[in-house]
Protein backbone atom coordinates (compact mmCIF):
# COMPACT_ATOMS: atom_id res chain seq x y z
CA UNK A 1 0.00 0.00 0.00
CA UNK A 2 1.50 3.45 -1.01
CA UNK A 3 1.63 6.30 1.50
CA UNK A 4 -1.37 9.33 1.39
CA UNK A 5 -0.30 11.61 -1.30
CA UNK A 6 1.46 14.47 0.26
CA UNK A 7 -0.11 16.87 -1.49
CA UNK A 8 -3.40 16.24 0.56
CA UNK A 9 -1.37 17.54 3.16
CA UNK A 10 -2.54 20.89 4.66
CA UNK A 11 0.76 21.98 5.13
CA UNK A 12 1.25 21.71 0.98
CA UNK A 13 -1.28 23.72 -0.40
CA UNK A 14 -1.74 26.66 -3.16
CA UNK A 15 0.70 26.68 -5.49
CA UNK A 16 3.43 24.40 -4.10
CA UNK A 17 0.71 21.58 -4.54
CA UNK A 18 2.66 18.95 -7.04
CA UNK A 19 6.09 20.99 -6.48
CA UNK A 20 8.86 19.09 -4.15
CA UNK A 21 7.46 19.16 -0.56
CA UNK A 22 9.37 21.85 1.46
CA UNK A 23 11.54 20.42 3.79
CA UNK A 24 11.89 22.78 6.85
CA UNK A 25 15.79 22.23 7.65
CA UNK A 26 16.67 23.12 4.19
CA UNK A 27 15.36 26.66 4.59
CA UNK A 28 18.13 28.82 5.90
CA UNK A 29 16.68 32.22 7.23
CA UNK A 30 19.13 35.10 5.44
CA UNK A 31 19.29 38.92 5.19
CA UNK A 32 17.29 40.09 3.05
CA UNK A 33 19.36 41.16 -0.27
CA UNK A 34 19.15 43.95 -3.41
CA UNK A 35 18.42 40.60 -5.82
CA UNK A 36 15.26 39.82 -3.65
CA UNK A 37 12.96 41.89 -5.48
CA UNK A 38 12.88 40.04 -8.44
CA UNK A 39 12.39 37.16 -6.03
CA UNK A 40 8.71 38.32 -4.84
CA UNK A 41 9.61 39.72 -1.50
CA UNK A 42 7.15 42.74 -1.71
CA UNK A 43 4.66 40.63 -3.08
CA UNK A 44 4.82 38.32 0.01
CA UNK A 45 4.31 41.49 1.94
CA UNK A 46 1.28 42.21 0.56
CA UNK A 47 -0.04 39.15 2.06
CA UNK A 48 0.21 41.08 4.96
CA UNK A 49 -0.92 44.64 4.58
CA UNK A 50 -1.48 47.04 1.62
CA UNK A 51 1.93 46.71 -0.16
CA UNK A 52 1.36 47.93 -3.82
CA UNK A 53 4.74 47.25 -6.11
CA UNK A 54 8.01 49.32 -6.03
CA UNK A 55 9.84 49.84 -8.69
CA UNK A 56 13.18 48.23 -8.71
CA UNK A 57 14.85 51.97 -7.95
CA UNK A 58 12.16 52.71 -5.62
CA UNK A 59 12.92 49.07 -3.71
CA UNK A 60 16.83 49.99 -4.16
CA UNK A 61 16.57 53.37 -2.56
CA UNK A 62 14.71 52.29 0.61
CA UNK A 63 16.94 48.95 0.69
CA UNK A 64 20.17 51.55 0.76
CA UNK A 65 18.34 53.40 3.62
CA UNK A 66 17.84 50.14 5.79
CA UNK A 67 21.19 48.90 5.00
CA UNK A 68 22.89 51.79 6.05
CA UNK A 69 21.19 51.08 9.67
CA UNK A 70 23.49 47.77 9.26
CA UNK A 71 22.51 45.03 12.12
CA UNK A 72 19.92 48.48 13.52
CA UNK A 73 17.54 47.04 11.20
CA UNK A 74 17.44 43.38 10.29
CA UNK A 75 15.37 42.12 7.73
CA UNK A 76 15.55 38.79 7.43
CA UNK A 77 13.87 36.20 4.26
CA UNK A 78 13.37 32.72 3.34
CA UNK A 79 13.61 31.80 0.01
CA UNK A 80 12.21 28.38 -1.43
CA UNK A 81 15.18 27.00 -3.37
CA UNK A 82 12.56 24.96 -5.94
CA UNK A 83 10.78 28.10 -7.31
CA UNK A 84 13.29 30.78 -5.71
CA UNK A 85 10.74 32.30 -4.43
CA UNK A 86 10.80 34.48 -0.65
CA UNK A 87 8.04 32.81 1.23
CA UNK A 88 9.02 34.10 4.39
CA UNK A 89 10.23 37.39 6.24
CA UNK A 90 10.61 39.78 9.24
CA UNK A 91 12.37 42.25 10.17
CA UNK A 92 13.60 43.59 13.81
CA UNK A 93 14.79 47.29 14.56
CA UNK A 94 17.20 48.20 17.25
CA UNK A 95 16.07 51.29 19.59
CA UNK A 96 19.06 53.07 21.47
CA UNK A 97 17.62 54.37 24.66
CA UNK A 98 19.04 56.16 27.73
CA UNK A 99 17.16 53.71 30.23
CA UNK A 100 18.25 50.92 32.03
CA UNK A 101 21.68 52.15 31.55
CA UNK A 102 21.55 52.69 28.17
CA UNK A 103 19.85 49.83 27.10
CA UNK A 104 18.02 49.06 23.69
CA UNK A 105 14.89 47.49 22.48
CA UNK A 106 13.95 45.23 19.57
CA UNK A 107 11.35 45.51 17.86
CA UNK A 108 9.75 43.00 15.31
CA UNK A 109 7.51 43.97 12.49
CA UNK A 110 6.36 42.81 9.33
CA UNK A 111 6.15 38.39 10.00
CA UNK A 112 4.55 36.91 7.33
CA UNK A 113 4.69 33.73 5.68
CA UNK A 114 3.58 32.67 2.19
CA UNK A 115 -0.03 31.10 2.27
CA UNK A 116 1.85 28.24 0.10
CA UNK A 117 3.98 27.76 2.82
CA UNK A 118 2.22 27.76 5.93
CA UNK A 119 1.96 25.12 8.28
CA UNK A 120 6.21 24.34 8.77
CA UNK A 121 6.71 26.46 11.31
CA UNK A 122 8.86 28.61 9.16
CA UNK A 123 7.02 31.49 11.03
CA UNK A 124 8.61 30.82 14.51
CA UNK A 125 12.05 30.13 13.35
CA UNK A 126 11.67 33.70 11.79
CA UNK A 127 10.70 34.97 15.13
CA UNK A 128 13.36 33.35 16.96
CA UNK A 129 15.65 34.37 14.42
CA UNK A 130 14.76 37.66 14.85
CA UNK A 131 14.75 37.94 19.09
CA UNK A 132 18.09 35.98 18.66
CA UNK A 133 19.59 39.28 16.62
CA UNK A 134 18.01 41.46 18.91
CA UNK A 135 19.38 39.85 22.13
CA UNK A 136 22.87 39.40 19.99
CA UNK A 137 22.74 43.19 19.58
CA UNK A 138 22.33 43.67 24.04
CA UNK A 139 18.63 44.44 23.48
CA UNK A 140 16.67 43.79 27.62
CA UNK A 141 13.74 43.10 25.63
CA UNK A 142 11.42 42.41 22.15
CA UNK A 143 8.74 43.91 21.64
CA UNK A 144 6.05 43.49 18.76
CA UNK A 145 2.17 44.53 18.23
CA UNK A 146 -0.25 41.87 16.82
CA UNK A 147 -4.03 41.23 16.53
CA UNK A 148 -5.66 39.39 19.18
CA UNK A 149 -5.79 36.55 17.34
CA UNK A 150 -1.93 35.99 16.63
CA UNK A 151 -1.52 35.79 20.45
CA UNK A 152 -1.25 32.27 20.76
CA UNK A 153 2.10 32.04 18.37
CA UNK A 154 3.37 34.55 19.61
CA UNK A 155 3.29 32.55 22.74
CA UNK A 156 4.55 30.13 21.38
CA UNK A 157 7.70 32.37 20.51
CA UNK A 158 7.90 32.98 24.27
CA UNK A 159 6.25 36.23 24.29
CA UNK A 160 3.65 37.54 26.76
CA UNK A 161 0.99 39.27 26.80
CA UNK A 162 1.56 43.52 27.91
CA UNK A 163 0.12 46.67 27.53
CA UNK A 164 -2.24 47.97 24.99
CA UNK A 165 -1.08 49.04 21.54
CA UNK A 166 -2.29 53.09 20.42
CA UNK A 167 -2.59 54.28 16.67
CA UNK A 168 -3.03 57.23 15.25
CA UNK A 169 -3.34 57.44 11.39
CA UNK A 170 -2.79 60.03 9.11
CA UNK B 1 -10.05 89.29 48.23
CA UNK B 2 -6.76 87.77 46.98
CA UNK B 3 -7.00 85.22 44.82
CA UNK B 4 -6.37 82.28 45.84
CA UNK B 5 -2.61 81.05 46.31
CA UNK B 6 -1.18 79.34 43.02
CA UNK B 7 0.87 76.59 45.22
CA UNK B 8 -2.44 74.85 46.79
CA UNK B 9 -2.93 73.86 42.84
CA UNK B 10 -3.17 70.39 42.30
CA UNK B 11 -0.28 70.97 39.19
CA UNK B 12 2.07 72.58 41.22
CA UNK B 13 3.31 70.28 43.90
CA UNK B 14 6.51 69.31 44.92
CA UNK B 15 9.28 70.69 44.60
CA UNK B 16 8.12 73.66 42.10
CA UNK B 17 5.83 74.83 45.65
CA UNK B 18 7.11 78.10 46.65
CA UNK B 19 8.43 79.07 42.40
CA UNK B 20 7.10 81.27 40.09
CA UNK B 21 4.00 79.43 38.29
CA UNK B 22 4.98 77.46 35.13
CA UNK B 23 2.88 79.24 32.36
CA UNK B 24 2.19 76.16 29.86
CA UNK B 25 3.10 78.96 27.14
CA UNK B 26 6.36 79.32 28.26
CA UNK B 27 7.60 76.15 28.00
CA UNK B 28 9.33 75.22 24.29
CA UNK B 29 9.62 71.77 23.50
CA UNK B 30 13.23 71.66 21.73
CA UNK B 31 15.34 68.58 20.70
CA UNK B 32 17.68 66.92 23.50
CA UNK B 33 20.70 68.63 23.68
CA UNK B 34 23.90 67.29 24.96
CA UNK B 35 23.88 69.43 27.84
CA UNK B 36 20.59 68.29 28.81
CA UNK B 37 22.95 65.44 31.29
CA UNK B 38 23.68 68.01 33.60
CA UNK B 39 19.83 68.87 33.60
CA UNK B 40 18.38 65.92 34.74
CA UNK B 41 17.13 64.54 31.75
CA UNK B 42 18.24 61.46 32.75
CA UNK B 43 16.85 61.61 36.20
CA UNK B 44 13.41 62.51 34.76
CA UNK B 45 13.47 59.11 32.85
CA UNK B 46 14.23 57.48 36.50
CA UNK B 47 10.50 58.77 36.95
CA UNK B 48 9.20 56.53 34.08
CA UNK B 49 10.99 52.96 34.57
CA UNK B 50 14.36 51.74 35.86
CA UNK B 51 16.65 54.45 34.86
CA UNK B 52 20.03 54.47 36.95
CA UNK B 53 22.53 57.60 36.62
CA UNK B 54 24.76 57.39 33.17
CA UNK B 55 28.09 59.26 33.26
CA UNK B 56 28.85 62.24 31.09
CA UNK B 57 30.47 59.63 29.24
CA UNK B 58 28.46 57.25 28.79
CA UNK B 59 25.60 59.74 28.03
CA UNK B 60 27.98 61.31 25.22
CA UNK B 61 28.17 57.80 23.93
CA UNK B 62 24.52 57.27 23.21
CA UNK B 63 23.71 60.51 23.04
CA UNK B 64 26.11 60.68 19.46
CA UNK B 65 24.48 57.09 18.19
CA UNK B 66 21.18 58.64 18.36
CA UNK B 67 22.30 62.25 16.41
CA UNK B 68 23.75 59.92 14.61
CA UNK B 69 20.41 58.89 12.76
CA UNK B 70 18.90 62.93 12.51
CA UNK B 71 15.40 62.95 12.03
CA UNK B 72 14.73 59.47 12.04
CA UNK B 73 15.07 59.41 16.05
CA UNK B 74 13.64 62.83 17.76
CA UNK B 75 13.95 63.21 21.35
CA UNK B 76 12.43 66.08 22.56
CA UNK B 77 12.40 67.86 25.99
CA UNK B 78 11.22 70.56 27.98
CA UNK B 79 13.03 72.60 30.21
CA UNK B 80 11.84 74.81 33.14
CA UNK B 81 13.17 78.17 32.67
CA UNK B 82 13.98 78.99 36.38
CA UNK B 83 15.17 75.78 37.49
CA UNK B 84 16.74 74.91 34.39
CA UNK B 85 15.81 71.41 34.49
CA UNK B 86 14.00 68.64 32.26
CA UNK B 87 10.80 68.34 33.12
CA UNK B 88 9.21 66.32 30.10
CA UNK B 89 10.64 64.20 27.43
CA UNK B 90 9.23 61.79 25.22
CA UNK B 91 11.10 60.27 21.71
CA UNK B 92 9.89 59.33 18.45
CA UNK B 93 11.79 56.89 15.69
CA UNK B 94 10.65 56.57 12.03
CA UNK B 95 10.76 53.28 11.05
CA UNK B 96 11.06 52.81 7.07
CA UNK B 97 9.54 50.10 5.47
CA UNK B 98 8.92 48.03 2.03
CA UNK B 99 4.71 48.58 2.72
CA UNK B 100 2.46 50.79 1.42
CA UNK B 101 4.82 51.84 -1.60
CA UNK B 102 7.55 52.32 0.99
CA UNK B 103 6.31 54.33 3.18
CA UNK B 104 7.19 54.95 7.40
CA UNK B 105 5.82 54.43 10.79
CA UNK B 106 6.58 56.24 13.88
CA UNK B 107 7.24 55.12 16.95
CA UNK B 108 6.69 57.27 20.21
CA UNK B 109 7.98 55.88 23.45
CA UNK B 110 9.51 57.00 26.49
CA UNK B 111 6.97 59.77 27.18
CA UNK B 112 7.18 61.34 31.02
CA UNK B 113 6.24 64.41 32.72
CA UNK B 114 8.12 64.97 36.40
CA UNK B 115 5.92 64.90 39.13
CA UNK B 116 6.14 68.69 39.87
CA UNK B 117 5.28 69.65 36.94
CA UNK B 118 1.73 67.67 35.73
CA UNK B 119 -1.22 69.08 35.10
CA UNK B 120 0.23 71.45 32.57
CA UNK B 121 -1.09 69.76 29.36
CA UNK B 122 2.47 69.10 29.30
CA UNK B 123 2.19 65.21 28.21
CA UNK B 124 -0.18 66.73 25.81
CA UNK B 125 1.75 68.88 24.12
CA UNK B 126 4.79 66.69 23.66
CA UNK B 127 3.04 63.90 22.09
CA UNK B 128 1.56 65.97 19.68
CA UNK B 129 4.95 67.55 19.04
CA UNK B 130 6.21 64.08 18.15
CA UNK B 131 2.75 63.12 16.36
CA UNK B 132 3.75 66.16 14.30
CA UNK B 133 7.25 65.00 13.81
CA UNK B 134 6.18 61.89 12.33
CA UNK B 135 3.28 63.33 10.26
CA UNK B 136 5.91 65.45 8.86
CA UNK B 137 8.49 63.13 8.35
CA UNK B 138 5.92 60.75 5.83
CA UNK B 139 4.94 58.56 8.14
CA UNK B 140 1.49 57.33 7.55
CA UNK B 141 0.79 56.07 11.14
CA UNK B 142 2.20 56.67 14.85
CA UNK B 143 1.87 53.77 17.44
CA UNK B 144 3.07 53.58 20.66
CA UNK B 145 2.53 50.74 23.91
CA UNK B 146 1.26 51.98 27.32
CA UNK B 147 -0.83 50.34 30.34
CA UNK B 148 -3.73 50.13 30.14
CA UNK B 149 -4.90 52.75 32.20
CA UNK B 150 -3.13 55.43 29.54
CA UNK B 151 -5.09 54.41 27.38
CA UNK B 152 -7.53 57.66 28.31
CA UNK B 153 -4.74 59.77 28.16
CA UNK B 154 -3.57 58.73 24.57
CA UNK B 155 -7.30 58.98 23.15
CA UNK B 156 -6.97 62.93 24.26
CA UNK B 157 -3.97 63.15 22.24
CA UNK B 158 -5.86 61.26 19.05
CA UNK B 159 -5.29 57.81 19.60
CA UNK B 160 -7.33 54.99 19.30
CA UNK B 161 -7.02 51.19 20.79
CA UNK B 162 -5.66 49.17 18.64
CA UNK B 163 -3.61 45.33 18.87
CA UNK B 164 -2.06 44.50 21.84
CA UNK B 165 1.47 44.89 23.05
CA UNK B 166 3.58 41.26 23.20
CA UNK B 167 7.21 41.28 24.96
CA UNK B 168 10.19 38.61 25.65
CA UNK B 169 12.29 39.71 28.51
CA UNK B 170 15.76 38.27 28.90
Amino acid sequence: MSPPSRDDSPFLTGSRMGSMPLVEDSLPIRRLEISDHKKGFVELLSQLTVCPPLSESEFQARFSEIANLGDSHCICVVEDPTTERIIGTGSVFIEKKFIRGGSKVGHVEDVVVAKSARGLHLGQRIVKHLVDHAKAAGCYKVVLACAPELREFYEKCDFVEKNVQMTVYF
